[in-house]
This record gives C-alpha cells, structure tokens and sequence, in this order.
C-alpha cells in the first residue's frame, strides 16, 4: 500500500454499538441496549467511555460508531460531537462483518490508506494509559499489513470468550506476536489447559487492520457479502443511499467478523495479537458487573442508579432506574434490577440464565418489555 | 346481670383494627396497615374477612370497628354497611385496653347486659363453621359471668405468642377450662415445654365477655384508665364528644387488654377458654403468609396481587401492588414485595427483621415510606 503517511495519522476508530445484551434484561433492552447505559458507575455510558477512549488515539472527527437507526437519537445525544459522517445507521442488527466491512468500505473510499481499529461500544477497559499504548502499537504493527488484535490475558478459564493461540515473537522489537489461530468458546477443560499453557490470549474482538487488507481477505471468504457491502459503500451518502439501503440490506448474511476475516486472516499468515496491558471486561452479565463494582465482596453491594438503599446484610448489586427506596435483607450475591416496567431479582449464580428468560419472554408474547 | 335475653341476642362483635404490622412493611403502611390489605388472595381485605366472620354470629348491624381516625375513609370504603353507629374512631394508637374498653363502655350504655366479643382485624381463620361454634360456646360461657377467650392448640412452640395455661373443664357439658393464668412470649425452651405438656394454648387475643365485668375488672386493675374511658364513653355521639377526647384522649395509658383485664381475671377465677377448632394464623410477616399460600414448598411461589410473573426454579412469595413484569430467577424462600414507592427483597428466614428495617427507616427519616 503506497502512502507517505505515519501509521497513526492514517488510524481511524470504528466503533460498532449493536447487541442488546440479553442478559442485561430488564436494564438492557431493544430499545435501550448495553452500551446506551452506565454500567460502571462512571457517569458515562459506556459508549460514552469508548468514545473517550478513542478520541486521543485518532481524534474527535475520526470515529465512526455504527448502530441501528433505531438509535440515532440516543447516540447523537450522548455523542453530540458526532456528525453524520461519523454516524452509520443500520436498517437492521446483520452481526459485526456488515457493520465492520461497510465502515471500512465507507472510509476506504475516503482515504485508501486508512487503518481502521475496531472495538466494542459496550466493554469496560481499565488503565487508559496501557490502552493508548497498546493500540498504537497495534496500528504500527497493521501499517506493515497485518490484521492486528489485541488479546487479553485470561484472568480464569472462562467458557465464555473465545481465545487466541498465539506464535512467534514478530520482528521489530514489538510486543506483538504471530496469530496461529482464533479457536471457539472451549470447553472448560479446554479452557483449563489454554490457561495453563500460557499461550492463549482471549478475543476481545478489537481489531486493528488497513481498511483494505481487510476487505481483501472479506473478498475472498464471503464474495458475495463483500460486493454488498461495496455496493453499500458506493451509495452511501447519495441520492441513491435509500433505494440502496433498501435492496441490498435485508438480504446481507449475518456473520461475526472472526469468521470472516480473523480465523482466514490467520490460515494466511496475516493476523499479529499485541497482548493487553489493560484490565478488560465485556460486563457480559450482572453478576460480571457486580464483581467490576466490588459486590459480593464482604458486605458490599454495589449501587447503580440514583437511589436510597437499606442493606441489611446484604451483598451483590443493585441496579435501580426508578428512584424507590429499595430495602435487602439477609442476601447473598443477590441481583436486583429494578426498572420503571420490570423487576429482575436473581443471585449472582444466575446470572447467565436471564438470556434464557429473554427468550422466554420473546415466545410469551411479552416483547413490550423487551 | 339481670337480663331475659339469651346469650347470643346479647353478643355484639368488636373489632380492634389498630397495629400497622411493621414487619409487612412495605406492604403494611401507617397509611394503609395490614387488615385493609388482602393477604390470602382471597379477595377481600383481612378487616373485611372479619366482617363477614362476625356477622353470622352478631348480625350485620351489631358490628363495632375501633379504628384510627386516619383510616375512617378506607373503612368504610371496603365496609359500605357500616354506619357511624357502627365505627369508633381514634385520635391516635393507644394499644388495645383503650380500643376494647371504650367500645364496652359506649355498648354497655346502650344495652346494659351486652356481651361483647374482641377480635381482632388482621388474623387469620380456617373453619368459618368452626369459628362460629366456638364463639357461640365462648358466648354461653360468657353468660355465666366470665371472660372468655378462644386458645388455638400451638402448631409449634412459638415464641412469637402468649400462651394459657389451662385449668380444669368447667361444668355443664361445654369444651371449656378454667384459665390457670396467663403468660407472656416465652423462651424457646419453655415454649417447647408447654406444648409437650398439652396444657398450654395459644393467645390469639380474642376475648369473649359481659361488658359490665369486663369494665369491672378494669375498674380494680387500672381505675384511671377507667374513669376516662367512662368519660369518653359518656361524651360519645354528643356534642361534647370533641372537646372531651381532645382533652383525655392524648394522656390515655398504652397498655394490652391482657395486662388490664385478662391476667388479673385470670388471677379472681374469672377467666375460661374454649380450645379453637378451627385453624388460625396471626399473618405477622411474610413468612407466615407465604406459608399460608404454600410458598416455598417444592417449587411454588405464592403470588399476591395483580401480576405477570416469571419465575425460574423460584419459591416463596412475591406480593405486587405496581402490576410490573417481575421476573425471579433461583431464589429460595424469597419474599419480594413491589409497591410504588418502596421494594423490599429478603428471604422467608430474614422475615422477622423487617420491622428491625422500619424502625432504621425512621431513625433515618425516612418517614415518608412508613
């Protein structure tokens, strides 16, 4: 790729805002999904945090946050910097290729240099610091033409990430290392012996790749999603966007981005993982933002929301959106979601089986709360 | 007494509808106490349970309800047949002493040989056949010039309850005893004493007596409290009734009726129990009325109020008075309770201590919610 410029000059952040995150019902919903919501305390959405995250990476006019349409105004007012050449809407939720391809066939055409990083609106990550360091070094790393990630070193053999094999040392004093492979959710044996032999990393699904090594490797493992997208591409920002949109959207094939790029990325050799210096957290459930906030520990809930508690006894994590006096007594690792329309009461051990109510919801005919 | 009536043409049923029932708080307010709830789902209130308990037995029109001034509107809403002749109101709480004798005081002015029975508003009762029987009994016995009260054979040794200790069958065919004495909430070793000997019955606080003797016996045991009550009794229904309960009201002694008239009759022979043969239950927190609904057994959680409930491998009780979705997930023996302003969560084990919670939420000023 000719270009004369620095690798974080060509750096553009992609950030795409999609899942609902089932398994923060009755908090999270449709209409209001994960990363529109402060799940940290912070004061910020977490959507808001990754845009701050960002910003001294690639600037405040080189994000491109992706979501559905349906959330543009929420987006637009938690993010009123943004202009509509920073916003993507999607007819439709078509998994993170769609999302990720169109917001690098949309930049390519801008700028046929760009490199483009692209992280999650709804993760939770800790030293600010390591995180700029990390992803610029990232970007260097993708400058030479790799697809670069940014691995987390697992902290237990969980069953729920996805993990990343990692080879050898790349040339160039870098931290990063050659990608052997993405591997699935494991089995928690399988996860044991990931952990133990230290060479696996967990996809976070932070990808930093030129915009175009990207979509070459897209053009080879899904044609026919590849010309979509260019398609898409080409009409965005036209007269003819709508009419476009229209044809051409419903019919795109829902596939996560390590399918489609990743995993052939690294068959071919092309795939580099910097490991993170950075605390990561996908606060997957409440009981993983219970643990982020410090509830369960010894007598502590922690409290989200603006509203009056009388713990008795109590540990876990409250999260309120209706400002009622909420008393707990004699609880352990309890979870209380509690909003205008719906309560949730469950126990930390339980806090995977609320996707299962949310699909219980869905088949009941009670989708308003959804 | 000299009267050609018989005894049941002399009966005429008080009911006490004062105590806010802290520990089922937040369903139970100063606002709203416990007998104007529905706590069985069986679609009345306690107070109008008890209504319609009585009215076989005393008739319709001879039904006398001490209340709190505070609650004369939502009475008579949930018991429209009631006339001013019919309802007793109180400045203030003044325990059950003043409540019972004030309305023996006022009965006995307008029939000198009323047999009055006290029971109170928020109890409890299986067999309404049963009830009826033991109170016609508790009435015949009552006629010879006795207090008579109606024990429940313990189901357990309760330390939450007084217990009577039982004396010798008295004459003339009925189930009824001699009352040995009364004694207070005991120690669970004692208690377990007393159920093993089979002598002991439960204080459910029912008294059955002449008027006259019942304000005789206060007369001796408590002669100021008397003398007011005689006062207020004087004043009611006329002019002076303002002036006179603005001005004796606020200084009346709090004391139970078991102090005042039931130990120290116990004590002069004049007291006799008739063993209940119909179930009942106090419904003092929500453990008592989750067991009352089955909650907690196997896998049944009891439900309370307008509803739509998701429960997951839950049991205990969920009271609902803000008809939202709630959905529980893996809890044992929870108590949830989901009023507009307040929710409490707890377990069936914790129930005791949320009156130890109200008593906080008052000393915390939290007033507005009690």
């Amino acid at each position: 790729m000719n270009t004369n410029r620095a690798p974080l000059e060509r750096f553009y952040s992609v950030i795409p805002a999609g899942g609902i995150g089932s398994r923060l019902w009755p908090l999270s919903r449709a209409s209001a999904p994960k990363f529109l919501h402060d799940l940290t305390g912070s004061g910020q959405t977490l959507l808001q945090d990754t845009v701050d995250r960002l910003e001294p990476i690639s600037g405040k006019n080189r994000i491109l946050i992706v979501t559905g349409a349906a959330h543009k105004s929420a987006v637009q007012e938690q993010c009123p910097d943004l202009t509509s050449e920073n916003l993507v809407l999607e007819p439709s939720p078509k998994d993170s290729t769609a999302a990720i391809a169109l917001a690098a066939a949309i930049l390519v055409r801008r700028e046929p240099d760009v490199i483009i990083g692209s992280f999650a609106a709804d993760h939770v990550i800790g030293s600010q610091e390591a995180f700029i360091k990390n992803v610029t070094e990232a970007v260097e790393v993708a400058a030479t033409g790799k697809i670069v990630t940014i691995g987390i070193a697992p902290t237990e053999p969980s069953v729920g990430f996805g993990y990343i094999k990692t080879g050898e040392k790349i040339d160039g004093g870098s931290n990063a290392r050659e990608v052997d492979k993405f591997v699935e959710k494991p089995s928690i044996e399988r996860a044991r012996k990931y952990v133990e032999s230290g060479k696996y990393l967990w996809n976070a699904g932070m990808f930093i790749a030129p915009a175009k090594l990207l979509l070459e490797v897209l053009a080879k493992s899904e044609p026919a999603l590849h010309e979509q997208v260019q398609k898409l591409a080409d009409a965005w920002g036209t007269d003819a966007e709508q009419n476009i949109f229209d044809s051409i959207w419903p019919g795109l094939k829902k596939i996560a981005i390590d399918y489609s790029v990743a995993e052939p990325a690294a068959e071919q050799g092309l795939v580099a993982v910097v490991p993170a210096k950075f605390s990561w957290h996908d606060v997957g459930d409440f009981a993983a933002i219970a643990e982020l906030q410090g509830g369960g520990q010894r007598n502590h809930l922690a409290v989200l929301g603006n509203v009056t508690v009388l713990s008795d006894k109590s540990n876990g994590i409250l999260v309120s959106e209706t400002g009622r006096l909420v008393a707990l007594i004699g609880l352990e690792d309890v979870i209380v979601v509690d909003t205008p329309d719906a309560l949730l009461v469950t126990t930390k051990e339980h806090a995977q089986r609320v996707k299962n109510l949310v699909d219980s919801l869905k088949s009941t005919g009670h989708s308003d709360v959804l």
